[in-house]
């Protein structure tokens, strides 16, 4: 009899009969004989309808006052699947994030976990009781509600797993798995039966949507067996787990391959060659709260310096904008920018102990005639910035040069 | 400088732009200087949204599971009527009942108020800001969310009030006032200034909805100065306190006129006199949960029984079919119904010190050819139950013989 804690995501419990055919499946795990702990989000749509009420009211809506209002989502859902429990004569019962408690930081809207009880849910478990627990909700040291964040259920899932002790952590999502690379642009792109936290932690950063960076990082800290499969199909999914050393070895050397359109490139030419001049560029981005991805330099023949960096796209005119009067004070020639471009990676555990896979990677983009913008690495991931016309032609070379598209 | 306690009701609060308006209002009295307790509902139509939803997952939806689901309804509104009051520039934090903490019994979906904590409350009203506290929900000591049943808002706004010992109680619905009588009913109907609450206990029951009859009791009880206001129009409303009785002396004999058209008529006739008869014929009727209202026994010249009652419209079926079995085992001779009947009762804590006030209303009804059915009194309320076809002019002959479209 193991203990597992399963997460139903807002698409998953939509409509009325979406959260009975959770019901349905949650029941059938029970039968089995395993003590269910369920996470479940809002209704989809019902967030951004709360979050379209506060914006009537204010401006800025009170943080406060906005997970007062938004944590009423989770709140609708918990009780309705409770009930479609029952009416299958399947014991349950619901708790909020105050509830439970899922105890956090006073941070509103973006609130961290600090502990969590147990108490409660123990024994709810031992009498048999399924416990379906409000996800991306939680209560500060004073009682006032909290939210995690958007996305934030899926660390609910997780941190209560952790909690729980729990076997595996199962997020139930519109897809079955995590594949080796975007089916919609590689159509013979593979689920993966496995990968390690480190790997879809680079996958997920890297524009693969399909889990919430934050709960994979807790999961990999924790060592929770995390498992991703769809809600309505049935399959293995995906599980994420701990790389263990003796597995590396048999492990290919790219899992997957990841991109990102999302991202815009700014180059600041000469740059006078003096200490100190990254930052005195850098810095007044990051205080505008804009984030930096992919940073290179260069020093050039005139011994001035090349900058370049990326930036979400929605950004650009306002990276520009902090740029104008940083170079003048800097002295630099020129400030370029493309935003057609896109960054794609490839990521693998596999890589770490294999030399020879950034040449691989870049002898395959040169056979396509594919020019490389920049190139950063990490142990387990390269990436390259290519101009955005050639992304689907990059994908598919190196999903076929490094074997992908076939089982291990 | 005042304690008030507002409560509004879910009309009032209906819409984004009707809960603006109520910011304005509360603000304007904390500009005042008053300490600010705001009391809300769901926004109208909301409670009855997520009982349909709950109807869709379970045929008698599990009562712990209603209270975390209809709870959400007020969750809602105290997050925007926060935002609105602070988009105004006054300072203001929202309570769920689980917050304040409004400590309840475990009764699911009928839960009575327990005790309050006010120590929270107190130190946001010191410091200037307005507490709007979620109506109609309360926690039960192991931290269940509970809630009052229908219309438990303006009980929260009552027990507030007691537990702040506030200097009124002011109860925002969408009429002016308590009234002489039905204002469709009798054109020249007049708003009361001042009603006793035992007189209101009688009206409200008696089928005026202006309030719920438990908030008024728990007013009574607690002395709690209760005034009903329009949300939509300027006006000093009705003001429900004690009787005391030097002002009973100047207060005219009759205060109002009530009637309830959802009563029906039941008579048992020929029942053999026994001891215990009545408990045996009403006893059934009881443990089947139909509310039995007026009850009047005659003995007739053949030494049999007849007893008559009303209930409810809607239950007469019900209790007809509960009465075949009885009736049967007690020999009565036969049962008759009548649901083309209504009652008249006639309020005022003044006819307890004068006599003839009862012959007064029947010599009116007479004078207009109308019969009277059945007659009960008790102290301060003279109901008599007649055809139905006779309700508009009988509520008429009696506010005129009282003097109630004259302002005292």
């Amino acid at each position: 009899m193991s203990v597992l804690v399963q997460k139903f995501g807002g698409t998953s419990v939509g409509t009325t009969d979406k959260i009975k055919n959770v019901a349905k499946k949650v029941a059938a795990f029970r039968e089995q004989g395993h003590q269910m702990v369920i996470v479940v989000s809002a209704m989809s749509g019902e967030t951004n309808r709360l979050i379209g009420l506060a914006n009537e009211m204010q401006k800025q809506p009170d943080p406060r006052e906005m997970d007062v209002l938004v944590s009423t989502g989770e709140q609708v859902t918990i009780a309705l699947l409770c009930m479609a429990l029952k009416d299958q004569g399947c014991d349950a019962r619901s708790y909020t994030g105050g509830q439970v408690k899922i105890l956090t930081d006073d941070s509103h809207t973006k609130a961290r976990i600090q502990n969590i009880d147990v108490e409660n849910m123990r024994s709810d478990l031992e009498a048999g009781r399924v416990v379906v627990v409000a996800g991306f909700q939680g209560v500060d040291d004073e009682g006032n509600i909290t939210t995690l964040g958007r996305g934030g259920s899926d660390t609910t899932g997780v941190a209560l797993a952790a909690a729980l002790k729990a076997d595996e952590c199962q997020i139930y999502t519109d897809v079955d798995g995590v594949y080796t690379t975007d089916p919609r642009v590689v159509s013979n792109a593979r689920r993966l039966d496995k990968i390690t936290f480190e790997e879809m932690l680079e996958m997920a950063s890297l524009g693969s949507k399909v889990l919430q960076i934050r709960a994979v990082e807790f999961a990999g800290k924790y060592n929770v067996p995390l498992r991703v499969l769809s809600t309505f199909e049935d399959g293995p999914g995906t599980l994420i787990t701990l790389d263990e050393d003796n597995e590396t070895m048999e492990q290919p050397l790219v899992s997957g391959i990841a991109f990102n359109r999302d991202e815009a490139k700014v180059s600041v030419l000469g740059v006078p060659d003096a200490p100190g001049v990254a930052s005195k560029l850098l810095a007044p981005i990051g205080e505008a709260n804009i984030e930096i991805d992919v940073i290179v330099q260069n020093v050039a023949a005139d011994k001035t310096n090349d900058i370049t960096f990326t930036v979400n796209r929605s950004e650009l005119e306002k990276t520009k904008k902090v740029l104008e009067k940083v170079c003048a004070e800097l002295g630099a020639r020129e400030v370029a920018t493309d935003s057609s471009i896109v960054k794609v990676s490839i990521v693998g555990v596999g890589m770490r102990s294999h030399a020879g896979v950034a040449s691989k990677m870049f002898t395959a983009l040169a056979g396509e005639n594919i020019n490389i913008q920049m190139i950063t690495t990490s142990e387990i991931k390269i990436s390259v910035i290519i101009d955005e016309k050639y992304l689907e032609l990059a994908v598919r070379a190196l999903h076929s040069t490094f074997d992908l598209d076939k089982a291990p």
